[in-house]
């Protein structure tokens, strides 16, 4: 039975955007598409309930976190995540290498923010080609983090997509030991395929591609996972300090990933690297940027994203988006949703954060039209 | 014509409790109820339609933080509180006084609790005869709090009920203070009654009853507040240390108000509390206690108020209250709850403030049919 199948529907003339259908046991995702970020189990400030009813086609969970708290085994026994939080359509997990490694040596952000590679935190305890051991933020107990035990993890959480256990090496990092982390991902990586293909659980496993800012590593990490039998191709690791660098990488390693498998962009979700990437052949992307934007009132319209604490809106007694139908837009006013970010009222970040969402589900609607009709 | 109007269904053959229904513009209120507090303009983490189909009948906004933000002129121009906040339900608006107050003396819950009495804040400039002067605590300007500009305010928010401006005396007050208080009172309160009646707008308002915890002064003010056309009567001012305290104030007081018209108790709203004044014949209660206690892990259920963080509740997989078809009990199970709540994820504060005022709506429906069932 095929539980999981990619199709591409279109393909654009014009670049290498097209349009496609990956169809899993909870639904089918159409690509490009936007996938929110759930990091515990659900949107920042959005039950699971209204993320279907915004229109999300696939969430993402961080396997690191579901591991603290509430644990992937208590995950398991409630009937996997999908009954846990009560989401009937398809969900993403990563492995909890992004987050591990972020508390080992700070995020390429944070890196690149000149505040240099941490050194590993009393946080992670020990990394070796076994794996990584560190400490539960929640209680200190030790947990270990291996190819092995984050697909065990994925497998009692039981998303539809699941990531291999890979390396997140610094963005400073001198050719050598970044080929050394690479070839450690590899080997990483095969060891979770290895792990997934014991026991498939109708899940589908997505390579992640690393080699850093370098062309021929990320060339030789193409090559070396197209060549196993993933089901889908995710691009991950450091892809550049700024827009142009990694538009730049994504276009060079774009024609080297399979066309007839699903591809996935890490951790980008602003609306320029969208727009971009979509047309350079992105299928899907994850991301906290909307729903953190409208924390900070940053609101997405139709005429740009507008700072909702201004106090132009204070007497707009109008939708945030004139051409919007979200549930904040079809019930309230921008002075209203205004007012309540004044008051300091978590209802108005809780409806900003739908109305951002849903700007991002139409957003890639319309990339889809866009590429069908030709435009792009 | 009659825009407000109050009937009486049904009396209790055991105690005082009686069931009516308040007839407002908005609809009607089924008593004996529960009045959910929507400090500024929502209630905490619960969005207006998300209140309404929580079955919420009267809703109590603070006309003290509306006109520090976003002002009542703002409201008044968006066509009033209704449409502002977007709640085609009846609303219910206090005067000011009690913040204002508040920011004086300090509550008297803080005073109870040792703190003793404060000393006038910076944010009161002046007390006098004409009202009090204090300062935003949003940008520091000066606002006048008369009878007349609170009476006014609430003619902008346009709330189906409001209450007369008041002085809210501290606790620990001597006889003649709390007389010269009481009289200061009853004079703001019959300017509050005239600036409504020059334009009732379509509004009842209720008087306030005052008096601390001098019984003779709680009869004064009754006889006084009784013979002056308003349309319904709250207990307000200190009712005690403690809730016998406050049980035998009320049943000392009930007795002198108008059978014919709704009584109101303010900022009442803990469980035993309303099992004892239904009894006592209160029509409606508001409090913020629900959804506080729902944000700190409180959940009110059919076997007492469980706390969700508990971690006997990380393996329950069934709904908070197993009687309940609230929203939260509907859709998601004990365990996630607690997951969310353990990950501090407002979410789980959300989804808890939900099933705590369903709860509550629920509670004051069974204690109407158990009058009407002359079970109490």
């Amino acid at each position: 039975m095929n539980y999981f199948k990619f199709e591409v529907i279109a393909k654009s003339k014009k670049s290498r955007a097209r349009v496609g259908r990956i169809f899993t046991p909870h639904g089918i995702i159409n690509t490009p598409n936007f996938v929110p970020v759930a990091t515990n189990g659900t949107l920042k400030l959005i039950d699971s309930i209204t993320t279907s009813n915004i229109g999300v086609e696939l969430m993402f969970c961080n396997t690191y976190h579901l591991m603290v708290h509430p644990g992937t085994e208590t995950v398991r026994q409630a009937g996997g995540l999908h009954k846990f939080i009560n989401r009937p359509h398809p969900i993403i997990t990563d492995s909890g290498g992004f987050q591990v490694f972020s508390l080992a040596y700070g995020t390429v952000k944070e890196e690149l923010k000149s505040k240099g590679i941490k050194k590993h935190t009393e946080a992670v305890v020990k990394i070796s080609e076994e794996g990584v051991l560190f400490r539960s933020y929640k209680d200190g107990s030790k947990i270990m983090l291996t190819p092995e035990t984050s697909i065990q993890a994925q497998k009692d959480l039981g998303a539809d997509i699941i990531i291999p256990f890979d390396e997140l090496p610094p963005y400073h990092i001198d050719q050598s030991k970044l080929q050394k982390s690479l070839d450690r991902t590899h080997r990483w990586e095969e060891r979770s395929l290895k792990q997934h293909l014991k026991d498939k659980n109708n899940q589908a496993i997505y390579a992640v591609v690393h080699g850093g800012i370098d062309k021929n590593l990320r060339k030789k990490s193409c090559e070396f996972l197209t060549n196993l039998p993933f089901d889908g191709y995710a691009i991950g690791g450091s892809i550049g300090k700024n827009r142009s660098e990694m538009l730049e990488l994504i276009n060079y390693t774009m024609p080297m990933l399979p066309e007839d498998k699903p591809n996935h962009l890490l951790g980008i979700g602003d609306l320029e690297s969208i727009d971009a990437c979509v047309r350079l052949g992105i299928d899907t992307f994850d991301s906290s940027h909307p729903t953190r934007c409208a924390r900070h009132g940053q609101i997405f319209t139709s005429e740009g994203t507008v700072k909702i604490l201004q106090n132009k809106y204070k007497l707009k007694f109008e939708p945030l988006d004139a051409d919007c139908i979200c549930y904040t837009c079809q019930n309230y006013t921008s002075a209203y949703i205004h007012h309540l970010f004044k008051a300091r009222e978590m209802t108005g970040l809780a409806l900003a954060s739908i109305h951002n969402t849903h700007y991002m589900i139409k957003l890639m609607s319309n990339y889809r039209n866009l590429i069908l009709n030709e435009v792009i």
